[in-house]
């Protein structure tokens, strides 16, 4: 038995806004994780986080704290027996529950204390994330997904089926993995805060590095944002996927003209073409820029969202988050759901560690829900990986299969000492 | 000029756990303010705050310190010139926005801040809120609306032609409301959490008070809810209206099924049927129960949920709550888009202070923005006035006119000593 003896949660920041790293239509901040530790008696320690903006980071911080109750003092083996008992204690705490319900700060704090406990799963099992799912039981892992309100176009029936079919050829596709590596896209060339020529020798950079499929940021002036495109288009050539997102800056009628001024650039999609609750408007934006994809997700609140994504045929790419939504059994819900629907996932990633994050989510997918590469790319973004324990790593343009115990999650213990906001040296 | 000098958050939690009050399918707590004052050089305080179920009004709290940048120091007259500006100042605020996007812990917390503004602005112009907004040029009230993301539903032009048309016979609907009051209905016979004979004397009480309108609470095992709305129904007779509230807790396929055995009961409208953020599943369940109404809003993130609710036509009654989303402007941008589809609001009470902010809102909706009282009513509940300066005053079923300064959101500072959490004497 492994009891989780206490919950600690670190305020880590970094300090990217100055460099305008990650500088978007609508977000620019210090990229910022809530960093969770779950102590055990004499067990590895589990580690989740979920990632923000730099200000506010206390807050996805104090919700963590005010959801400590539901882990601490508990066994490993009980929250593993009960995984939506567990997860429901989270989700629908019959006070914090208000405060979302499963969206924003608190689930987002959800979804970082949510892993920390699957990581700690991993672990003590001695396997990588990826590979504890992909070998759990069928009916394991549909006990663990919460059906509730997305039964009407899900259910446990159609989730076992594709989770069964899932396990034929899949030691020949982590064959094919392990050979080959997972294919993705950098989106390390073209954000908004970058000038020309940085864009130009990032994306040149890139090229020669083996990518053949890169994103720019969109949403500046219109005018601006086509340069843009057409001097990444130059350097990559006809071939080479130029995939574009927008960061909800746009209205629907906004987002369709925009589309029609970019298309001589051939996009690949567009993502985040408008708000991100807005369904029919994504609906709407998929319909006119067709056969251009609409892709979005990472600020999608939850499942309910992705379930109506899919239903009014809204998306062409989904791209799930590991930790804005409720941990690994929401994002199983998704993948789920894109299985049902036909979609393929393109994980979100950046920020802080979401690549090491998604890498074992995608290889998941690939291996027992998806089970296809056509169409699916990991977002890969050449930021903070150096303080992780179990950094992603990369090959011609295609993510290697992680090997460690766990979820690749643990943050290096002097990082957070450096970066601890407000009293780490970095920010004195 | 009136500067605001300083922002303080109190706190405030009642125990109303305790007694069952509030208790439904999916919230049980203890009823919570997060509370702010904005103190001026001289002027008068402005207040607001935003509604919680108990544990988690910490971080409401904190999100208010995290926006209280954005009053601090600045002058009503300037916040009051550029209203835009100073909305997106906390809605879209380059570093906190990720933790949303205007949902959620954070998007509550811009609400109570918002409204301390409005409220402040109202007290220092000498007149009730309702007034200070129904007598706004047209210019001035649509220069308060963000139209991003809802601009394919409601245009600035859309919403001065209803503005200004409001604005015929507003004279003599202002008359009549101070003649009969404003209608409404009461919800305080049916919580979950009261024993059948605790609902039958408060149904007869409730009645023989002149209420002709009255909401239970459904959502728990089917065979009890229908029980208990025989008791009521036999208790109200044929001809007054009885709502039902599941408050979420359906799927939309169980939804769906569990009004077909509430119908002989003969439900006026059925509330929160599913996940708040299912506009599709609304639109499913509205187009199988009618004519009985679908009614849900108080837990809509933000006017995009509403946006599509409206455009979907998922429900027949739009229920505006005054402090989740961003206050009076994103309310205003609400009760116009209710108009544009023709929808009828009926605001959303009951918490802390819900029915003090919302008599302001539906006056106004009548006034200037629906100009029509069928199918109107505002919820009432019968709980926590006495901790406010300005509660309602109710009569025969109705609300009477509120006269004093402001937006009637100012709790007792005896109260506020009495209820801070922690260290408030009645949590001591």
């Amino acid at each position: 038995m492994t009891t989780i003896t206490e919950l600690t949660v670190h305020d880590v920041r970094f300090p990217t806004a100055a460099a305008g790293d990650g500088s978007d239509a609508i977000n620019r901040g210090d990229y910022s994780a809530t960093y969770v530790e779950l102590a055990t008696d004499g067990g590895p320690t589990g580690t989740g986080f979920t990632f923000t903006n730099g200000r506010g980071n206390e807050l996805t911080c104090g919700a963590v704290r005010a959801l400590a109750r539901h882990v601490e003092g508990r066994t490993l083996e009980e929250l593993a027996a009960e995984p939506l008992a567990f997860l429901r204690s989270l989700t629908a705490d019959a006070q914090l529950r208000w405060l979302g319900p499963e969206k924003g700060v608190l689930h987002m704090a959800t979804g970082a204390v949510v892993n920390a406990v699957w990581d700690l799963r991993a672990k003590v099992a001695g396997k990588p994330m990826w590979q504890l799912l992909a070998e759990m039981p069928t009916a394991e892992l549909v006990a663990c997904v919460d059906f509730r309100h997305i039964d009407d176009a899900l259910t446990p029936e159609d989730a076992a089926a594709i989770l069964d079919k899932g396990r034929v050829g899949l030691e020949d596709r982590l064959a094919q993995l392990r050979r080959e590596g997972f294919p993705s896209y950098t989106t390390s060339v073209g954000w908004l805060g970058y000038p020309d020529d940085k864009v130009r020798a990032l994306t040149r950079e890139a090229y020669s590095q083996g990518w053949r499929a890169m994103k720019m940021k969109v949403g500046g002036p219109i005018e601006d944002d086509v340069r843009r495109a057409r001097i990444i288009r130059a350097e990559i050539g006809p071939d080479a996927l130029l995939m574009m997102d927008a960061n909800q800056v746009w209205g629907v009628d906004e987002a369709i003209a925009n589309m029609r001024l970019l298309a001589e650039t051939n996009p690949y999609w567009i993502e985040e073409p408008t708000h991100p609750d807005d369904v029919l408007g994504h609906a709407r934006i998929q319909e006119a820029v067709a056969p251009v994809r609409v892709a979005t997700g990472e600020v999608a609140a939850n499942r309910v969202i992705f379930k109506q994504l899919l239903q009014a045929g809204a998306i062409r790419v989904m791209q799930v988050d590991a930790c804005r939504v409720a941990g690994v059994p929401e994002v199983l819900a998704e993948l789920l759901l894109a299985a049902k629907f036909g979609v393929p996932v393109c994980p979100h990633a950046g920020g802080v560690g979401l690549c090491e994050l998604v890498q074992h989510l995608a290889i998941f997918d690939f291996l027992r829900v998806g089970t296809s590469l056509d169409g699916r790319m990991v977002e890969y973004v050449d930021h903070l990986h150096e303080h992780f324990t179990d950094p992603v790593r990369t090959r011609d343009g295609r993510y290697l299969v992680p090997e460690r115990p766990g979820y690749s999650s643990d943050i290096r213990p002097e990082s957070i000492a450096e970066f601890r906001f407000p009293d780490g040296p970095a920010w004195r």
